[in-house]
């Protein structure tokens, strides 16, 4: 929009006085007088015709400029649309955005255990978020594939530089792959951790975000949902803190974190984790604890580091999960991924504060580019056998190619190679899976 | 949007006649041509050159002014956000809104029955409403927590002045409670008179609001969704009438009303009363007919009293059920509420015309102020005991504070004590409930 | 908006130089000179102040050019609302659109067999639709009603002219009632054939319109869900090719298509048709093969053919379909229906590329007249009965009448006569419904 430009050039020009162009007559008219070419009485109507002619000149100058001010005034209102929309007041008070995300799968499952080919939508998200009275934020998400559920929705705080402090429900602060938006997860599906993360809880957080480190924490209760009515649902607390030592450029990033989150399911007295092979398609689990019974609580703890270097990045994670139980013995599972990526494109991948944004192809398609292309890798190792039980024990392989064409589009194949499982319902089964997502999210 | 203003500026003054500034030169030509100092051929040519020049000057005028005009008409559609978004034609032929409610819970039940505590989305809702071809409205209200359901949707006729035609899915007219948005409920949850009231069903209705008094009539058949595909669905009537006799200035109302319903269910020939306390995190009733069966239809009669005299705030209402069935005894069911508020801020409650809108603060947090602050208390009273059916007769009180640090958003805190329960499955037992909600509305 | 005659309007006009008027008075000054009527000295001092003011006159012009042409230039975004809302970049890169639908349906059904009365939201609908970099398409729809379902939601590639790729989750190309949109229906539920139609599954489809053809032809996997996990999901392949011979004035028309696809299910091994009489509203189906088993594939033919001729439309359409089981016997299942309407207001239909878009009235209620009303009859037949399989053959007449008052808003009244029952479980029964919808959608 041309209007603070405009606003600026009106400071400066408009405050100039209308001149007179007049002068020189005027000038010649005395001089005339003077020298005795016109008589008295001429000199007097040319001077009263010169004045009200002055006067009525001023006057159509005036209303020009102030039609001009009005007509060049800034709108009150900015409405841009790149994808999704943004309607913001100018004086910065009021924000309203719609986002959305779709992502359309299809897989292709061999070997064992059986499991059904076909396609899902994945994700299919309408998110409606915004700042009200320049201090409060808030925010509505929801994801309408699967039946539908409610996802970030909350109110917000935003009066603090660079801290927000929100209610409502959220994810909790744990897993850097999960701080990232499923929309720029680097291999099409998170890596196995995700059976130890990705909870979404009704609470409170505080989330600072500086160029150099990150540090969230929060108290939460229970999901969105009403739960058993006459138990009480769970609650907990969870901490993320990270730095990023380097930072200062695009494309050259190092990052260390560690987190924490406690979780006490006294009342509810059950927890079980589990976790499908890299793809969401068929949706069976290949790992699973079942009901482990007793449980009083459950502690997390989180170790992540990542890098870029030009196109080239890397990631890597562990989570230790112990479970507290009441006449039972603890326990104790963990797993961890390592996962790196390589542009064949002039493109590096995109780290905001504390996690990773969308890549933004250098040069799009149909722009005299061919997109954003990057070759990915993960392997990921998860354990869920401990003491008597035999959750199983599992890891994998996953091969990837990204295709960015343009910003907020997106997509992606996937080969996930299961290389063993061992204990658990599928001890012994291989699996493999090739897996296609297209996507746009803006 | 200066636009309005800009339109009128034209009509006044762009009629103008754009008076040539050159007379003066003219006169002077003129006169020296009369006193013979400038010959005939010099004569001839000065007023050649400046019949040109004035020709040239008009016709550069005359462009300014036509772009004048162009630039500051006024834009076909406005558009303004405030949390919430309206686009609408200038012409007032269309518009179109979105609109939004968050709702977070968090519970802490305590004494008998056991109710689990934890946290809810109690609310979550998206409503896109508007105005074609001038006469026509449109609305479609979803409510994605706790699985998602469809509110208020409609196809409406606004070609009436204070009266609207509706078709499609609404609530009945009936409770002051229930007619004022859930948003601006004085207490958290609205009072235990819920147990005869909110339902939404499909139907017409037309609907007056003056100053002084509303009317509102309908005719309903069910729900939005499906039945029992073999039995023929309830149909019912329903109408409430209020009048306010005070109603002049912001803070001094007078509200008075009377409405009744009929509701026919002789095909499904089953209804059932039931309440849980006045907060919804747990889920379970703690008065409850269970079905009444031979249920041929059921009545309603409602009446309704509210008052607000500056800062402070009253309202009461009594409904009484009747149940008419075949082959089985006749019912009836009563309750009634009082609550009062009180802002300790130079604040008032905003009556719209027959219900309450959304009180918005006077001195804004973040602007000179602490928004607004408000204690409230509600006595309420339940009786679902009659003849052989045993639900339970309740009475409860609550206390809360609302405050609203910006208008749109609203915390709550709410204590709620269970003083008796007399019969049904929860007999002689007494709860008591700490209740807090986060909110925006718009 | 303006900004485009604008635009123009600088293109011609600015350009002219910004005249100095003052050729005048230097021509009279030099006379005056030359005649020597003012002095050397009174001459320097005229051309220095003559200068003096030219200059600053053409840097004050210069100043409102330049204004002028900021204030006109043309906006970045241009937002319309006519019901929905449409904001689209004016260099033509992005767009976004909101659309909606709402149906509101009451019935009452009469005969058997028994069915039960009532209302219904039959489609509640928000779809989110728009472009991105300009060659790139998205969309999110969702029906809100009952329970809620995902409909065409997609990522397209818009680079070709007249021709679309999509991926994602879509209808087959297959009926001509339901590649014209549910909203645009002549009667106000499809035809029986709605028990061979009407399928989404998710794939990619190439699309082409011409004005006098169109083809289409994609390959499916299966529905936006998660399925049974281990079994593998059925896939197909399904094509469509229309001509307009006639197609060059609006109201007058004549389309040919024919259709095919095939699915196969052989790791599902189960499929079933079946169809309620035409009106959505109990939920029983009439007519009903039950689950077919040992099915490996089916495949369907469709023919169909249409005709505008002013007021007067008609159109028909035949589908065969054969099912190819394992170890049992092959099957076939046919139907038909042919439907007509006349307008009894100066109106037509709007067919657009292969299909019907909505009847926009001439004249609309509230400028000078009643809108569009049609008279609508169709009979349609379907058979369901082969070899073991007795799902029913049915024939039915449906009556009816559409008020289209202004564009996007319609009132409808269909009464549906069962004439007859043959086989299946509701062998000789009859049935009528009368059944009105109301619907705002655009």
């Amino acid at each position: 929009m041309p209007h603070s430009i405009l606003k600026l050039f009106f400071v400066v020009f408009l405050a100039l006085p209308l001149v007179s162009q007049a002068s020189e007559l005027r000038l010649l008219v005395d001089m005339l007088h003077e020298n005795g070419m016109v008589s008295e009485e001429q000199y007097g109507r040319l001077l009263a015709e010169l004045e009200q002619n002055q006067q009525q000149s001023a006057k159509e100058k005036q209303e020009i400029a102030e039609k001009l001010e009005l007509a060049t005034q800034p709108p009150e209102v900015e409405v841009t649309t790149k994808g999704g929309l943004r309607v913001r007041t100018t004086d910065g008070e009021f924000e309203t955005r719609l986002r959305g995300r779709l992502m359309i799968d299809a897989a292709d499952y061999m070997g064992k255990p059986e499991m059904g080919d076909g396609t899902n939508i994945r994700r299919a998200r309408l998110a409606w978020t915004g700042r009200m009275y320049k201090d409060w934020g808030f925010q509505l998400d929801y994801d309408f594939a699967d039946g539908g559920k409610l996802r970030d929705s909350f109110v917000s705080y935003l009066g603090f530089e660079d801290t927000r402090l929100r209610m409502g429900l959220m994810e909790i602060p744990f897993q850097l792959q999960y701080r990232s938006s499923s929309s720029n997860s680097q291999l099409i599906e998170r890596s196995l951790l995700g059976a130890f993360g990705g909870d979404r809880y009704i609470g409170v957080m505080a989330d600072t975000k500086k160029q150099h480190w990150t540090a969230a924490a929060g108290l939460f209760g229970e999901t969105a949902t009403r739960q058993n009515p006459i138990v009480d649902e769970g609650w907990g607390v969870g901490a993320r803190f990270t730095v990023a030592p380097i930072n200062n450029e695009k494309d050259r990033l190092l990052h260390f974190g560690i987190a924490s989150m406690y979780r006490n399911v006294e009342d509810v007295g059950v927890i079980e984790f589990s976790d499908e092979p890299e793809a969401r398609v068929a949706g069976n689990n290949i790992v699973d604890t079942g009901d482990i019974d007793n449980t009083k609580s459950f502690t997390r703890y989180g170790l992540e580091w990542a890098m870029i270097r030009g196109r080239l990045s890397a990631q890597s994670e562990y989570v230790l999960t112990t479970v507290d139980r009441n006449n039972a013995e603890n326990l104790q599972f963990s797993g961890w991924h390592f996962q790196t990526g390589f542009f064949l494109t002039d493109d590096s991948l995109n780290y905001e504060r504390g996690d990773f944004g969308s890549p933004s192809p250098n040069k799009r398609l149909g722009d005299g580019g061919i997109g954003a292309w990057e070759l990915t890798l993960r392997y990921s190792s998860l354990d869920l056998n401990d003491k008597l039980i035999d959750g199983g024990e599992i890891q994998n392989i996953t091969y990837g190619v990204n295709w960015y064409p343009v910003p907020m589009l997106r997509f992606s194949a996937n080969y996930i190679d299961v290389l063993n499982v061992t204990g658990g319902d599928n001890h012994g089964k291989e699996q493999r899976i090739f897996l296609v997502r297209s996507q746009w999210a803006f």
